[in-house]
C-alpha cells in the first residue's frame, strides 16, 4: 500500500477512535502493538485529540493484589462519573494478542459498561521496548475520549517501572511485609511512587510494611530530591498529605508520597488512594515542578524514539559495514570502539 | 589534554596492564568505569592483547551463595594453576568506586596471592548501560593476561542478566527452593544459563530444586532451541553431559546445560561444576554453534555501542532542536512521531 493510502486509512479510523467507537478502539490498539504498517500514521492523526486523559500508572509485587485494588479504583471512577480506559500489561508473559485470564474475569465484570474498556498487552521483546508500545496505546485510550487511562502492570521489573513513566501519576501497590525482591529495587520503586497504597491491610504485618516503606523513604530522600520529589510525609490511613495545596496561592514545589493502608477486596480505604491520587494529578498539572516533570518525560520519549530511529536507519544504511566491521573485530584486526566511531562517520556521510 | 597526550598516557597504562602490573590495572579498571578522558584510547590500546581469557559469568537469586561458590571456584581455578581476575557486579548498589564489604573479606583472604585480582563495581545508571561498563573491564583484565576471568553478578535483574552476555560462559547458581521471583524471570535465566549449580544442597529443597529447574528447562525448551540451546539433560551429582563431545570429530552442535548440585560451604560438588564450566567453553571455542553465539554478541555489542554513539552524537548536533522539537510537541503543534523523522533527517543532513 502506498503512503498516502496508509495515510488515508489511519485518517479514517482515527476518526472512529475519536469519536469513541468501541471496535475501531479496539482495532487500533491492536495496531499500534503489533505495529502493523501504518499505525506511526495512526498514531500521528491521533495526536492532536491527545493530551486530555489522566494517565494513572499503577504497579507492585505480584500478590500485591493490584488487580483488585485496580478493579476499585474503576468502580471508584465510575462512581464519579468519569469514564475508564485500562491497559494491562505483562512484560514476562509468552501470550501474545488475547486477553489474559484475569483480563477476561475483569472484562466480563465491566461487560455492561460503555464507560470501562479494558485491553491487555502481553507481548514482549519489542523493538524500543514494551514501554514505548505502552504509550502510544494510552495515547490510543487518550485519544477515544476516556477520562482516565489506568495502566497496570504485573511486576516491577524495569520494563515495568519504565511503563509507569508514561504515567501523571502512579500508584505503587504493596503487600504487608515486602520481600527482598523490594529491597533490591527499592531505588526504583521510589523514584516512581506518587502514591503508596500498602493492600491487604487487614492482615499481619501491615504495619510493619507501612514502617518498611517509611525507612525506605528515608534512605532514599536522597534520590527523591534529585528527581523533584522530597522525603514523604507519612499517613497511616486517612488522607493527610502534608504541606499540598490547601487553596490557589499556596502552592508547594515538591511533592511528598503519602502512604495509605486499604484492603481492596472489601472495598477499604479506596476513596483515600483515589483522592491521593487526584491530588497528584492537580499537582502535576497545576505547579512548576509538575510541568517540569512532564516536559522532563516528553523529553525522555523523544530522545528514546531517537535513538531507536537512529540505530534502525543505520542497520540499514550499514548493513554491508556493519558485518565487515564484525569480522574486523572478531579477527582483532580492529577494536570496537574505533570501528564505532567509523560506522557512526559513515552514516552521517550516508544522509 | 590534547588527544595525542591522551593516546600516550593510554599507550603507557596499557603496556603496564600488559606486563600485569596490580596497580595499572587497578587504575584502568577505575578510569574505565569512571570513564575518564582517555578511556577509549586507553580500551583501544588494550584490545589487541584481548581474547585469551576464559570470561565465566556467575549470576542467581541473593542468598543462592554465589560469593562462597565463587571463592570455592577461584579455589579450584587456582590449584589447576590458573590466574584468576574477578569482578564482582552489583548494580543496585548506591556506592562507587570502592569496595563493597564481601569484596574485602574476600580480598583479604586472597591478598597473599598475585595469581588472584578481585574488584567490585558498585556504580549503577552509567550511560549505555553497566553491561557495556562491565564488558570494558573484564576485557582490561583479559588483556592483563588472566587465564580466567569470573563475572559475578548480585543478583538476577535484568541489567545483570545482560551482564552475564558478555562472559563465555554463565553459570546460574540456584539456593535449594526457587521463589517467585524466579518463576518471573526464568525465561532470562534459561536463555543465560549454560551451567546450572544448585547450591546449599544439604539442606531440604535441593532435589525439589532440581525438578523445578527440570521442570523450567522443560517448559522453556522452545526458548532454548531459539537461543541455540536445547532441552537439558538433567545430571544429578556427577558429570554427565549427554551430547557432549567424548573425541574430536564426534562434536555436537548443542549445548545441553546440566544441573548440578554442590555445597560451596564445605567444597562439595566444586569439581564438577568447574569440569562443566569446562567442557561448555571447549563447546564455545569449538564448535561452529559457540562460534556463531560469540559472533552474535559481537554483533549486539557494536549494535548497543553504535546506538549509543549515535544518540550522544544527535543530542550534540541537534541540542537546539530538540529542545525547539519538545516545546512544539508540549504545545501539540508536531506529534513526537513526526518530530523523531524530522531529527533524524536533519542530524543526516548535518555530517
Amino acid at each position: 500500500m502506498s503512503l498516502d493510502a496508509l495515510r488515508t486509512q489511519a485518517a479514517a479510523l482515527a476518526a472512529r477512535v475519536v469519536a469513541g467507537e468501541t471496535r475501531s478502539i479496539a482495532r487500533a490498539l491492536r495496531n499500534v502493538d503489533d505495529r502493523v504498517p501504518g499505525y506511526l500514521e495512526l498514531l500521528k492523526a491521533l495526536f492532536p485529540s491527545t493530551g486530555k486523559a489522566w494517565v494513572v500508572g499503577i504497579t507492585g509485587n505480584p500478590g500485591a493484589g493490584k488487580s483488585t485494588l485496580t478493579d476499585r479504583l474503576i468502580e471508584a471512577l465510575r462512581a464519579d462519573g468519569k469514564t475508564v480506559g485500562v491497559l494491562a500489561v505483562d512484560p514476562s508473559s509468552p501470550y501474545t494478542g488475547g486477553a489474559i485470564l484475569g483480563d477476561r474475569i475483569r472484562m466480563t465484570r465491566h461487560a455492561n459498561d460503555a464507560g470501562v474498556f479494558i485491553r491487555s498487552v502481553a507481548t514482549r521483546g519489542h523493538l524500543g521496548g514494551l514501554s514505548r508500545s505502552a504509550r502510544d496505546m494510552v495515547r490510543v485510550l487518550d485519544a477515544a475520549g476516556f477520562d482516565v487511562v489506568l495502566v497496570e502492570t504485573v511486576g516491577v521489573g524495569q520494563d515495568e517501572l519504565e511503563i509507569t513513566r508514561t504515567a501523571h501519576s502512579t500508584l505503587v501497590v504493596m503487600p504487608p511485609g515486602l520481600g527482598d525482591e523490594v529491597q533490591a529495587i527499592k531505588a526504583g520503586l521510589l523514584e516512581t511512587a506518587d502514591v503508596f497504597a500498602v493492600n491487604k491491610a487487614d492482615r499481619d504485618g501491615a504495619d510493619a510494611a507501612v514502617r518498611d516503606l517509611e525507612l525506605m523513604i528515608a534512605l532514599g530522600s536522597e534520590a527523591l530530591v534529585a528527581s523533584g520529589k522530597r522525603r514523604g510525609h507519612v499517613v497511616h490511613g486517612g488522607v493527610k498529605v502534608d504541606a499540598l495545596p490547601e487553596a490557589p496561592g499556596s502552592t508547594p514545589e515538591l511533592w511528598t508520597p503519602p502512604i495509605h493502608k486499604c484492603v481492596a477486596l472489601r472495598g477499604e480505604g479506596i476513596r483515600e488512594v483515589v483522592s491521593a491520587l487526584e491530588k497528584h494529578h492537580a499537582w502535576v498539572t497545576s505547579t512548576e515542578a509538575g510541568r517540569e516533570r512532564r516536559r522532563g518525560r516528553l523529553v525522555e520519549e523523544v530522545r528514546e524514539a531517537l535513538r531507536e530511529t537512529l540505530i534502525d536507519a543505520a542497520t540499514v544504511a550499514l548493513a554491508k559495514e556493519l558485518d565487515e566491521t564484525v569480522s574486523a573485530v572478531e579477527a582483532r584486526a580492529l577494536d570496537p570502539y574505533t570501528a564505532t566511531e567509523q560506522l557512526l562517520e559513515r552514516f552521517r556521510a550516508s544522509g
